[in-house]
């Protein structure tokens, strides 16, 4: 189903946007910035609950434990997410600090540990500190409350500049069904996940097994097509909850099923482009689409491949239309293609067409790459502090200053850098999304500190 | 066979090392700069030609021409190149100019077309300047020397800043045998080939495909180990030529050949070096050094990957110890291991034990990577022109000006930034080498146009 003929709308709330979820997010000093470092998301009920991981070989205690817990039991109450440290490298002790700042939650909401998903972001190879987050446990959840999105957004950042959450709802057998959702990252985002977390709630009754793939068909199409620098990280993860709320008919796999699906997977989308366009030094967001591959698989990987290449991402930051770097890419993709019938679009200006460079209007494609970010830092600026008037900002309860952040919204990944790629003939199709490449990223990188 | 118990010597010469090789560089205005673009190298007699190519899907003509001979007849008489053009991504009209610029150079030196290998580097989607290439072939034939090789190595080179050049010697059956190279690449340095060219002669005798599998692994171990951004190209190629003129027995699988092989790798490795240590804005070499993984492979795809990546190479410009990038991207490297087995050693400080993190003095590992990079800027400056005084530059033929390129020495490859790490206690192991990532690399890579 293309997003043309969806019949789903946008809602306020994220991830409280669906019935039966609060959510509450404070500062307990984890951080030295004194920012919010604590984040809690709470169903009313058990909850189904699905999941998926870094697939890199350092962990951390966190993802192991969520799963160990839902590979027994794909249930949950709550998410329990600290951003002071990671928690990875940490050994024995790293996985006692998990298990116990679950069952704190626990303890804290009147349910057992394994109800509690935990995750955790921040510096690799720092213990959390446990003294103050136990401490402010019960604060945390005296903060749940059905608007409590925005501060649990901004509680789970780290070097993020923007606050990334969503909500979208579809009537299913005549009721209203809403999916929702909150994610941060902005550096080491790349395929297969990364410093990356997202937290998504659903009040449609589900079966375990089905919205496990469900969520799984979705993170493959939108945060697994995502790259700011071609780095995954120890904590990734992505936790998806559905608590039957909304009273539907148990959906099974079929139209209903479907539905829910493209609505979950626009909603992985919009969350995962937020966090391309926040990529360390950013200056634009990027969509590539891949066309005419066997496979949809194929189209994904040419298209991942481009939009993470250096070189790029480089000509992109300097308003390059460098068709060559791109045809570069797409060939080194693993993808066998046919360069004679390779097509290279960038906006709307033909730069390669049966493999051969077309004459184009230089001056223009380079304004065009331009206009997409200029546009897309205005949209930016506009909503600057926009999401704290409305009333949902996080409420400061210890004396720290409340941070001002962004909430990215349509408007600002509504101008994206268009590069099509057709190779063929094939039905294949795929689309990834990445940023520029700027001195910024440099200077980000080289400067944060261990 | 390691480099301890070696027992060659490094030896002047380059290509023109080994015995009945010549070659020749000068400018023949394919560059705007004027800068020289035509180099070739010419075995007196035919010799065993074994190639490496590229593994993109979009390939330049010259690639697929060289393939083609030597797939028929694994002989050759010549290397010819221009460094003006890539002639990638130029159709049919491309493929006639790679023929027509071999059977030039057949003409002027009264051989066949099939016994002349090409290549190209240069801008993407260009033609080659036939007009000035073929007015050129006369003049560079008779250039051809065996002190040509200096003049050949800055004939091949695009954005390098330095020239890369190397021979060795060993005896084999109580007789000298040399192998020589030059190589040319700074950007879009990857594993698996990239826009880097490389040129090697040998004077030994060794049967076709004996010769072919000699290179085929010296280069897994050396050019396929090295990263500048990931980005792989259309033009890449290692081209060998072995022309029996050191009147050996003829070499076979056997001590013989490998004494040939460990000399060759260590070639290939000093040019491979030489070409990461040239990243484009590199102000360092890394050295990563991988053990105890069950395979030499694993180990090599650990190293690469860890040599690759962003977070890495920028933590490295800043100076910054930070092992926690270097676990992350050995943990996502594809190679099973287990975390808690992970040692991690910066230069000489132990970072990481057993998988968490060691008490290390961080000022002195500061200064540790800030010397690494002094010392090596220092070697290239020192170095400045050397080359130059040798009597072995290039001669200007065009009325063009000299272009006073420095040619990167062993000294400057002495002090790389070296990262251990050891995953265990399995028998593999394998190096891989790259650059740290600066603003430079940004504004390079911003700035060149297409």
């Amino acid at each position: 189903m293309g997003q043309g003929e969806t019949q789903w709308q946008v809602v306020a709330g994220g991830v409280t946007a669906p019935k039966g979820f609060t959510a509450a997010g404070i500062s307990a000093g984890l951080k030295a910035s004194g920012a919010p470092d604590l984040a809690l998301i709470v169903s009313e009920n058990d909850a189904i609950a699905a999941a998926v991981y870094t697939q890199s070989h350092v962990r951390a205690a966190c993802v192991d434990y969520c799963q160990q817990q839902l590979d027994s039991q794909p249930s949950a109450r709550a998410i329990f997410c600290n951003s002071g440290q990671a928690n990875a490298c940490t050994g024995q002790q790293g996985w006692e600090d998990a298990v116990t700042m679950a069952e704190a939650a626990a303890e804290a909401l009147n349910t057992s540990a394994e109800k509690v998903l935990i995750a955790s972001t921040g510096v690799i190879g720092q213990r959390i500190k446990m003294e103050p987050l136990l401490a402010h446990v019960p604060k945390l959840v005296d903060q749940l409350s059905d608007h409590g999105n925005n501060a649990a957004a901004q509680a789970i950042v780290t070097t993020d500049l923007v606050t990334k959450t969503y909500a979208l709802e579809t009537k299913i057998n005549g009721r209203p069904v809403r999916v929702g959702g909150i994610a941060k990252g902005s550096g080491m985002i790349h395929p297969n996940m990364a410093t990356m977390l997202s937290f998504i709630t659903c009040d449609a009754t589900v079966a375990p097994g089905l919205w496990q793939t469900l969520l799984a068909r979705a993170v493959d199409r939108s945060f697994n097509q995502i790259t700011v620098d071609g780095d995954t990280s120890t904590n990734d993860t992505v936790i998806a909850l559905a608590n039957g709320q909304s009273k539907t008919p148990a959906i099974t796999p079929g139209p209903d099923a479907d539905r829910l699906e493209a609505m979950l997977t626009e909603l992985c989308t919009h969350l995962a482009k937020s966090i391309a366009r926040d990529g360390e030094g950013a200056t634009c967001l990027i969509e590539v689409q891949v066309s005419g591959t066997t496979s949809d698989q194929d189209a994904r990987q040419i298209a991942r491949t481009v939009a993470g290449s250096s070189l790029v991402k480089s000509a992109i930051f300097g308003r390059d239309p460098n068709w060559g770097r791109i045809a570069g890419a797409a060939g080194r993709a693993g993808v066998t293609l046919d360069q004679n019938q390779l097509k290279i679009k960038l906006g709307d200006f033909v730069l390669l067409k049966q493999g051969q460079p077309q004459a184009f209007d230089h001056p223009a494609a380079h304004a065009y790459l331009k206009q997409c970010s200029d546009l897309s830092s205005q949209a930016l600026k506009q909503q600057d502090l926009h999401s704290l008037d409305q009333g949902n900002d996080m409420i400061s309860t210890d004396g720290f200053q409340t941070i001002k952040r962004q909430e990215i919204t349509a408007e600002a990944l509504a101008h994206p850098v268009r590069i099509e790629i057709n190779v063929g003939n094939g039905a294949g199709t795929g689309s990834a999304w990445g940023c520029d490449l700027s001195y910024d990223y440099v200077k980000i990188n080289a400067e944060y500190t261990t």
